[in-house]
């Protein structure tokens, strides 16, 4: 990449998303209004096309080889407010409504357990908000 | 993966990382107060202890091949406040007091730019918060 293409993709107004080897970049999921981190999950290009014209957040999911939408079974959407991209398009921010619980253990959360100092235990977050 | 391994990995107490092939886990940045993304970084397992010991955010630079202590060189240093872990332990949630900008590019938060709905272009987010 020349210092010209980096400084377009840092400071332009054109989106082009670096994907990786496998055509997937990282997206975090926060809440709209809390800023609460909800999960991360990965994006084709597809994915976020589908995302961004349903207004419900759709990932790829590298398990299933799949598009999958969030939601698609439990009815837990994750409703899109804003999308942001980072400095060096790598990077996808979410900044989404949910429907209802973002973890599939029912947790409002995936991030429901704090890691202790010892840096060997969790602490379970009683009521993440 | 028993399930009885899956079950204590996403219930139980313990920390334990699942690191990639590469030895990495992503680890999203947020401010501890506004809950903004500020960043999104890698760490290998001694940047990770590096940052429970020290307090502050220290990566794992891919560019770079080598620990890289959150402005090492700039001053601007991510203090920890909070360290979570997802269900299935694949990503950390750093919840941070930053002393400075997050972004080389001097912006607050690498994530100053929206997606457009057109799917296609970009608009600066004009005081990211």
């Amino acid at each position: 990449m020349t210092q010209a293409e980096n400084h377009d993709r840092e400071q332009g107004s054109r989106l082009d998303p670096r994907y990786d080897a496998a055509g997937l970049i990282t997206a975090v999921v926060t809440h709209h209004e809390t800023g609460e981190l909800l999960m991360l999950a990965h994006m084709n290009a597809e994915a976020l096309a589908a995302t961004l014209e349903s207004g419900e957040a759709t990932f790829y999911s590298r398990s299933r080889g799949r598009l999958w939408k969030k939601g698609e079974t439990s009815g837990h959407v994750m409703r899109l407010i804003e999308a942001r991209i980072d400095c060096d398009q790598d990077a996808l921010w979410l900044r989404c409504d949910p429907v209802g619980p973002a973890c599939h253990t029912g947790e409002s959360t995936c991030f429901y357990r704090a890691v202790e100092p010892d840096g060997r235990s969790l602490r379970r977050i009683a009521h993440p908000k």
